[in-house]
């Protein structure tokens, strides 16, 4: 019985940039965006203030796609010195609208691996981000019926975590969180001292070996692609 | 045994005008639109016109006061025939932080009345809305203690109460829904053959005695404030 306690039962997965591309919409509309502020400022340092202004809106908005577009309308009075047009403004509100319905494009080879999985595992989704919203991919991405559990939070902390294992009576031994984001995916598990693989969605390098990453003296583990973990998690279940 | 299975465990509640004053503070945000919009248009026609805009929106933004934000200033924008200045805009965006960050103001006897209720039942918040708006009016309100259980969902349709019931294994017999809404918090649950007493939030006449409603068939509860709620769920469970 003891044994069993640290059985790996459950695999959460993060899921925008893990299972599904979604940087690539943001970046795209940023962009958009830039091209309608330059008519006030070198489009250049657009970045920058739109980001001074989602960080700042955070603690109002949380994230998520609508979020966005409020930060990127008020970026644009401000940086227009409250002279952007209403037709641009209606712009961004079409550009937000056109995101939130941006067709779901699974990562490659996300839905053989999660079938693979599914058969030993527990699968869970673990979201940050809009909940309506979250939710609407989940639907569109078709992968619903694979996973058994999903929540959406609205922040990735440990004690977000936390609330979530708490609910499913989950011990963090039995579970392994996947995700592309360090932040949000792999320290907070790592800080309640829980199993996490790290999968960057821009993999501009391939890892050859597996080899356990550190941080802060916890050890997680980094892949190069999703198609990866079932043989890792087999070496984890075997340890 | 048997009679256990149908054993009143679990007290739910809906949040917005239930626990808190919440409508209101769309009303005035309203007016104050209303105000802006009377420089294109007369002001009466404004709710119409907006709420045809937030039903329109409703399959990009779900509910919540981000998506209000938004569908306030295309509704800005289309009146006035892209006339609207920045600086009106930028006015929807304050008067949405100003809506956000709105004191919680709870509905009188809620504290005393779930301190009451908690010592015998499982209480519960199933809310509708916009996650991380519901999560910091929860932490606001100071109630967060008095629940065992949370749950922020998109809709409140029969299919999003049955997942709920369903991730926490609570039969339908064994759970009470209580709420302002009569569409949202009421008749989803008598569809599914449960428990609902529906709390009106304005109330213009008082019901001096507690009877039962009935809808297509199914009985609902009607009283005319929370802290009628201890009485009559004494007499449902001595039925």
């Amino acid at each position: 019985m003891k044994k069993d306690q640290h059985k790996l039962t459950t695999l959460a997965f993060d899921a925008d940039d893990t299972l599904w591309v979604n940087e690539p919409i943001f970046s795209e509309a940023q962009e958009r965006c830039k091209s309608i502020a330059s008519q006030f400022m070198a489009p250049e340092d657009l970045n920058s203030k739109l980001y001074e202004i989602e960080l700042k809106n955070l603690e109002y908005f949380g994230y998520g796609i609508k979020g966005f577009m409020l930060s990127m309308i008020e970026t644009l009075i401000q940086v227009s010195d409250s002279n952007i047009s209403a037709r641009d403004v209606r712009k961004i509100i079409e550009l937000g609208k056109e995101m939130i319905q941006h067709p779901v494009h699974l990562i490659e080879g996300v839905e053989d691996t999660l079938q693979t999985l599914g058969k030993d595992y527990e699968l869970m989704i673990i979201t940050k981000g809009d909940l309506f919203d979250q939710e609407s991919k989940i639907a569109r991405s078709g992968l619903g019926d694979l996973f058994d559990k999903m929540e959406i939070v609205s922040d990735k902390t440990p004690e977000h975590y936390s609330r979530v294992l708490a609910k499913y009576q989950i011990p963090i031994d039995n579970m392994c969180m996947i995700g592309n984001s360090l932040k949000s995916d792999i320290l907070p598990i790592c800080a309640l001292g829980g199993h996490a693989i790290h999968i960057p969605f821009h993999t501009t390098w391939v890892h050859e070996r597996v080899e356990p990453h550190h941080t802060e003296g916890k050890k997680y583990y980094e892949l190069a692609d999703i198609t990866l973990v079932p043989d890792l998690i087999r070496n984890l279940g075997s340890q």
